[in-house]
């Protein structure tokens, strides 16, 4: 039997789970500062973009983007960060983050700055929704191209 | 006439030529914390990663992936890092960095943290010499496939 995909503990405890792409499980990092998503591609003992196909590359690269477009359609960001460090944890995840003037660790990288303020629940839901709701629509859009 | 591509004044300052792939000019930074390349597409008013094509965005992970092929042959390093931020320089830039336990930042992001050292003259000539080796072994091994 070949391992199943799991995800890192510490990833999950960090992020809620918002939908599954082709190649990647989306989550939203539980950080009121700024719309933040991680996309994690379900592969086993995935550690550096390298370990993947050109082909899976490819897709990642179409996974990120159509987040972007999430972020953009829903945030209007006055600009997208993308990121994969994976220094504490090393399971493969892609960070994908609407920035604005006026968050926490603006112009700076905003990894490992502090407070993170938690959603309360009920803008966990609406935020969920949202961004449920405009996967749904940008799948569709793209579907049509 | 069409504009031409032209280097961000503030990357040109932070880091040096190593060497021009297919779709982007190669550079590092002059930080001797870590190696640490940037990729600069040569694409003019290049601001989010989604303002490239499917195809262009296919050669952009490409040459990532070189690029951390040759940081690997040359470094070793415990963690790749790569991001695209641009909060500060809006002209659109990938970081491949080279990362390890005992460097500057370890564990957290290297963006923004200090002091930087820069590299003495001759061992910033070693440097570039070693990448734009490895940058041919690597581009010779790619083809060879």
């Amino acid at each position: 039997m070949s391992p199943r995909f799991e995800l890192d503990h510490r990833l999950a405890a960090d992020t809620v789970e918002v939908t599954d792409l082709s190649l990647c499980h989306v989550r939203l990092m539980n950080d009121r500062a700024v719309p933040w998503l991680l996309l994690i591609p379900r592969k086993v003992n995935l550690r550096e973009l390298y370990q993947l196909t050109k082909k899976e590359r490819g897709q990642l690269m179409d996974e990120v983007v159509l987040s972007q477009h999430v972020l953009e359609a829903l945030f209007r960001p006055e600009k997208l960060n993308i990121g994969a460090l994976g220094n504490m944890v090393n399971q493969f995840h892609m960070h994908v983050i609407a920035r604005f003037r006026l968050d926490r660790a603006w112009p700076n990288a905003i990894w490992n700055t502090t407070p993170i303020v938690r959603y309360p629940g009920d803008e966990m839901e609406l935020m969920l929704r949202s961004l449920r709701a405009e996967f749904s629509q940008e799948l569709v859009k793209k579907a049509k191209h």
